[in-house]
């Protein structure tokens, strides 16, 4: 087992990664308050999953209450939250009941926010099951809800108690989704580790083969990336760097998955498109080469990813990138890379500099 | 104008009471982040103040987009909340936009909440219209909706920058919310501060006439216990003592408001009668006299208040009151007297004794 943590104080957790996790309810007991759980997944992940975490969770003598909600993207909205809320109420979960997440992004997204805002705020722990959530939604409280005017829109920070990733349950994720996560993994290595992107470099093709070892270290890597981010910049505020620079991507694909409908486009597939017109747009002010555009293509086709947006039209991705959060007084503030490893804050590109990159990296 | 401070190290905050203060945009701009303001309040009260308060606004050059909601407890629920949120997106309002809540309770909780959670948080401003939010609601960063089940069980801990408690507005206040009002104000005299539950004894037909010099002093001592209860415990953490203090009489009185449906008793005439429970509960666990009871509703019925609550029935009240966010591990934790000026947190009464108290004052 692998084990890191993030440093925020006295609310710092751990962030477990290994084999044969889901068992393991002795990592989980010290941090539960009281021995009631909500356990919060998903139509998909709960038949695969859910017996696996309960039997461990019920023999340290844990009372769980299960809250199963339907899969996917499109159902990260107030209906969901509320049918949380609902059944926490129902069983009467009190103030020291610990809400667990099972499940991919969207689960620990809304199960987080739940967490929340459930009588103004109770415990809460992530048991991410896809490699999005286990690399980097699941890390740093952020939790949330879409909203048909843009995606997370509503939300708030909360931190687990802990993370833990058991790399066991990447066997069953589907291959759209495996590659979806690889998106958020190749982030990491393009803002601020170049000795990352040229280990994914050299192994791509053994991470979509699903190769154990090569996969945790992937996961250790991108989270201890995420960990050092955030311990910096909890709340996003810096005005330099900081936590914003995670989003490179982003606001392109924030934009697709909105324009397209949640859940059309998975959120990783969005990210690798959106990554493409950011790293197009840091060619056009010359900071990148066209050689290294063309080193972020390849990586992100062997990653299983597209390179491509679909056509929205020009207009909609401008309106719907201009209501990004990272919006101020008027002005968009864009995440690009000054070279290979290193990203920026950039809050100065032109209209038609967007559009030219959203252009060059469209499907006709 | 009086002032004091609500100590919460780095997001320690003024109040700010007195006359004619919602034209003094000058003591609001210096907690502005940026110029756009969304200013929440509802029908009843932006007729009477907003002109006023944006025309202050207006003159130090801030941006506003008013939101008008409906008037009323019954309002303070999922669909308000989304409202806010629909207009803060349509008008573009991004993470520096502040959102001041102009109005009672429940504009600032509904504000405050959408202010939590808006872009996971933005700043947030409370200029609180009524004697309950000034004394009580405004002050200590509770915010939160409504569930069927239950009070208040969705929420956030969300401080203001800021609250600006213009008197004058009570001029314009209804009799009855008037006197739910001192419902609070006569709950920090009994929970802490008996040289103040003296003094309101001698000044409740002032109060209830509505004298301005005694208002503003009733205000400001309200205000002071609240700051010292909530810069000791800001989370309500606190095992013993601590915030959850001020909260007697608010078990019994969620029970009555939920159980009637909310906006048929005012949340101050809910926490009266709660509070007769209380008191009744504490005489029978032998820590009042009679005639401390009998003070207590002589003080209750000057200030305009209920001393019973509505005929619910014994089990409506136990079930609704098993709700409650101080029930931990299935146990009730009530606040209730051990002497007058002195509450406590007591989680042993049994169901017989707290039944007995709830029908000594209730409705036949």
């Amino acid at each position: 087992m692998r084990s890191l943590t993030l440093a925020l104080g006295t609310h710092s957790y751990p962030i477990l990664i290994g084999g044969d996790l889901l068992e393991r309810a002795d990592l989980v007991q010290p941090f539960l308050s009281s021995p009631r759980i909500a356990l919060v997944s998903n139509t998909t992940v709960a038949p695969l999953y859910l017996e696996r975490l309960l039997g461990g969770l019920e023999k340290v003598g844990a009372a769980v209450t299960p809250i199963i909600l339907p899969d996917g993207e499109a159902h990260k909205n107030w209906e969901s939250l509320n049918l949380i809320h609902d059944a926490l109420l129902a069983a009467r979960c009190d103030r020291a009941t610990t809400i667990v997440a099972l499940g991919g992004g969207v689960v620990g997204d809304l199960a987080g926010f739940a967490a929340a805002t459930y009588q103004r705020g109770v415990p809460f722990i992530q048991v991410p099951t896809t490699l999005l959530s286990q690399v980097d939604s699941s890390v740093g409280g952020k939790t949330g809800i879409n909203h048909p005017r843009g995606k997370n829109m509503v939300g708030a920070f909360w931190q687990p108690k802990l993370v833990l990733a058991d790399t066991d349950t990447l066997k069953t994720l589907p291959a759209r989704e495996l590659s979806a996560g690889l998106a958020e993994v190749i982030k990491y290595g393009l803002i601020r580790d170049l000795p990352f992107l040229e280990w994914l470099e050299a192994n791509m093709d053994g991470l979509v083969r699903r190769d154990g070892q090569l996969l945790a270290e992937a996961i250790e890597r991108s989270c201890a990336n995420k960990a050092e981010v955030v311990a910096a910049d909890e709340f996003e505020t810096a005005k330099e760097g900081g936590r914003a620079l995670l989003n490179l991507g982003h606001t392109f694909g924030h934009a697709i998955e909105t324009g397209m409908g949640y859940g059309e486009w998975l959120h990783g597939e969005a990210v690798a498109a959106g990554t493409m017109m950011a790293t197009e747009l840091s060619r056009r002010l010359g900071w990148l080469s066209a050689a290294d555009v063309d080193r972020v293509r390849a990586l992100i086709l062997r990653a299983g990813l597209p390179v491509t947006g679909p056509d929205l039209g020009l207009a909609r991705y401008l309106e719907l990138m201009s209501h990004d959060k990272k919006v101020i007084a008027g002005s968009l503030r864009l995440i690009l890379l000054k070279s290979l490893g290193q990203a920026v804050i950039h809050a100065d590109a032109s209209p038609a500099e967007i559009a030219a990159a959203i252009e060059a990296c469209c499907d006709a």
